[in-house]
């Protein structure tokens, strides 16, 4: 059989070959975990904390892990960056932008030297862990609709079916956030959870899943992944909603009661959307049902993002 | 009948034109509302809002009502202060103190020359909003047992059974906050909420409070308060409990999971209390059962308090 490619003409061998060397490229043979990459998100600062004493929690046979808590200074005063936000600084034109001196600038082309594709340590798959004062209990980010993200995804979801799986690829974010400098990459987000604050029950649900994705990459690497349902549900990010705002710009309406911490829940054309300080209800006026995610996330007030609305995708991986 | 006093004898005329003096002294003729006393507790930045675009809301026949946003800089940077804590700069010593110069010395000092006892507008009471990410639910902080704090505390719990009343006392805040500056003075803290974020619940729950203060104060000007019970439970400040700690000082362990949102509840000798990071429980050591409240408050890590003990007190006024 001649395989028919736009292209080429190819050999039964070439096509295992081709095949092979895919495999092989996409082997992972060095996995970063990233924790801090803003710096009030405490979850992920004390599990690097945590790994950077205790190194043997994430060692595995087949690959390299390494640890990076990315933004210490951040950190150490207690915000979420210094200048600007971290996890926006990794777009390729802005790294290569010998101009751009911020904190966060120098930062991120620091680890982009470090860990990004032409670094000193390339890492084939970046775990980057948030929190959000949103109600997201436990979510899984991607950034594309790549096959290994979309199968990892669906692993996670057979392992602990309470997970949810969310893209923020139509927002930009596979471009700019620290996670896209890895050959793959994804982000945990959990919550509710304030800024500034240890929260133990997300702490161990963090750590339980890096574990997970661990053991997972390691079975990956020898071909040896279990049988698992190959489908799910995907949410993925259609626009953001700014708060009502005044002609200074000042907000003027709240989440409304019957919305806030419904993170994931079905929003129906005419709910409750925003309550005005003055006490009167704004409906949601899209045309037809939407899952609203990050409600009511504190970093995203600066953002003009109330909360940001997906679609549900039944995905078959 | 001639009463008897350690240092004076008194007619019944002097006993009554004092007793009338007092009760002249103690009228509220001018409160003052403050919100933003820390500028990421938003619930009571916007409740001024409102307030300031419909004075009415505020407005009583009895006494004049102001409203004060109070550290305006540090709510526009969402952060709790710009230099220190504005709450903790109300010693008389410090604001006498013509050496002190960071923004919240010199914004006390200013709040101070405007509403202290010898400013231009001196007033009787100070209502100071504020929020926590601790689950405190509705709690009225007193900082000392005047009989005025007592009754008007007595009053809410009569009016909401679900507030609590905790007097900070014995932790020095009737000396240093900015409610000490009124001849009386209490404040509203509520939570959970995380730092920067408005909740429309509690936004709403806190203004329900505030006009039943307000009515309250009309009420108490004109002795026409209603019968109410004159008993309730208070929760005084024993003292703080930091995080464990390493030799660094990096925290070590978290809130333990079955402590984490039981604010006010019964805390026992042996009872889970901190849990580490690699999975130790650490119990509460002490003698005897304690309420703890501010448990996992944000603003506290960095004043080395991951809550504050309490005792439960019957109080009779």
């Amino acid at each position: 059989m001649i395989a028919v490619f736009p292209d080429k003409l190819m050999t039964p061998k070439q096509i295992v070959m081709e095949k092979l060397e895919m495999k092989l490229n996409n082997l992972i043979n060095r996995a970063l975990i990233v924790g801090g990459t803003h710096g009030n998100e405490f979850t992920g600062v004390y599990l690097i904390k945590l790994f950077e004493q205790f190194p043997e929690l994430i060692r595995r046979d087949k690959f390299e892990t390494l640890t990076l808590l990315a933004n210490p200074e951040a950190f150490a005063v207690g915000r979420r960056y210094i200048h600007k936000d971290l996890n926006r600084c990794f777009l390729r034109q802005n790294l290569e932008d010998t101009t751009l001196s911020t904190y966060e600038d120098l930062l991120a082309k620091k680890i982009n030297d470090s860990y990004g594709q032409n670094g000193k340590k390339p890492v084939d798959f970046i775990l980057d862990l948030h929190s959000t004062t949103s109600n997201m209990g436990v979510t899984i980010l991607i950034d594309n609709e790549e096959p290994f993200h979309l199968q990892l995804a669906a692993y996670l979801r057979h392992v602990n079916p309470a997970i949810k799986v969310y893209s923020s690829g139509n927002s930009g974010r596979s471009q700019n956030a620290l996670r896209s400098l890895g050959k793959f990459g994804i982000g945990i987000e959990v919550g509710c959870i304030p800024q500034g604050v240890l929260n133990a029950d997300f702490f161990l649900k963090t750590q339980s899943i890096i574990y997970t994705i661990l053991n997972y990459l390691e079975l990956y690497n020898v071909n040896k992944l279990p049988e698992f349902p190959n489908t799910f549900i995907l949410y993925k990010y259609i626009e953001k909603i700014d708060y009502p705002r005044n002609e200074n710009g000042e907000i003027t309406a709240m989440i409304h009661p019957q919305l806030q911490f419904k993170d994931y829940e079905a929003l129906n054309p005419g709910d409750p959307m925003f309550l005005t300080l003055d006490g009167q209800t704004i409906p949601y006026e899209g045309n037809s049902i939407t899952y609203p995610v990050f409600i009511n996330e504190a970093a995203y007030y600066e953002t003009g993002t109330a909360m940001c609305l997906t679609n549900q995708h039944q995905i078959t991986v």
